[in-house]
């Protein structure tokens, strides 16, 4: 079965070439948008699901299984995307610091004949203390710019600990994606 | 595993007796919507999905998989639901007669884990040429009232063929819910 990952993250790449050898990159462009939930799962699989499906009316997506994923961060009820600038990475970082939080990620994989699967996860996750000076200097480097909840785990120094799933958190939870990779295989073509 | 059939219609219940022995009949009280579908199978994926998902978030569905099913009609560009009332049935069976139409089934299994499989298979249908005085004869039987399209193709009379599955103009198109069945009883636990 031929693949595609509709994500524009490297990380997420990185990750997927640990599950499918081959495949081709097309992000989704699309502005994914969802008013209706009711928890955090429901949420990035309906995003999870939207990427997925403009990718796949693409013509080049024809007989192929396309992949869309999405992640967030849930902090006291409120949920955390990508900041909209550094003033906005800063106030996602400053809140988190020392506290718990959630982040959910969802997929969904629409196979070649159409059927869909999906699937979410959530993973507790630990923020060190930042002090104001650490976050501005983190926020200086770019990395938090792409990144639910304005971080990234792979970046030292801001996550204590984990509890759950570290390629969850990371935007592609690889257990997940091979179950739903195992089920497309059997019954998507 | 636990099987919740999350629909009122008794011919889908029949349908899925062959598929699994034992199951609650629990159907979906809220008002589907969908505004945003690109064509008549992602309507009824979604249609689907929204009535397993209220029924799987009830106390009594805990640790049970949950099955929702949509049926729509669509003729010429036209997406044909329930007949409003006896002139929407007679408007839909004049339209429908000697003609030929899609019959379309999406499917939506969740699974006691939360995962989500779903598929959509269509089916062409053409029908007889009904006279008026049989259409009347035919909705004063009130058969015509809690179908799509107005019709059902186990009511002799109506339907001269099919290309296609059968039991998914009935409304639950079994093959795809075998296979749905399969992946969710593997990975849905």
């Amino acid at each position: 079965m031929e693949w595609i990952l509709a994500s524009a993250s490297p990380r997420r790449k990185q990750l997927f070439k640990r599950i499918v050898r081959r495949f081709e990159v097309i992000p989704a462009k699309g502005e994914e948008k969802a008013e209706d939930w009711e928890s955090p799962s429901e949420l990035v699989m309906t995003l999870a699901e939207q990427k997925a499906r403009e990718v796949s009316l693409l013509p080049e997506a024809k007989g192929k299984a396309v992949l869309g994923s999405d992640t967030v961060v849930v902090y006291n009820g409120e949920v955390l995307g990508k900041p909209k600038d550094e003033a906005d990475a800063k106030r996602m970082l400053t809140m988190l610091s020392g506290k718990a939080h959630q982040v959910y990620t969802g997929v969904c994989i629409i196979a070649p004949n159409g059927m869909r699967a999906k699937g979410a996860q959530s993973t507790d996750v630990y923020f060190c203390k930042l002090t104001d000076e650490k976050i501005d200097k983190y926020i200086a480097s770019g990395s938090p710019m792409d990144k639910a909840g304005a971080y990234g785990i792979q970046d030292g120094g801001i996550v204590r600990r984990i509890r759950g799933s570290y390629s969850n958190v990371v935007g592609l939870p690889c257990r997940l994606v091979r179950k739903l990779k195992k089920h497309v295989e059997k019954v998507g073509q």
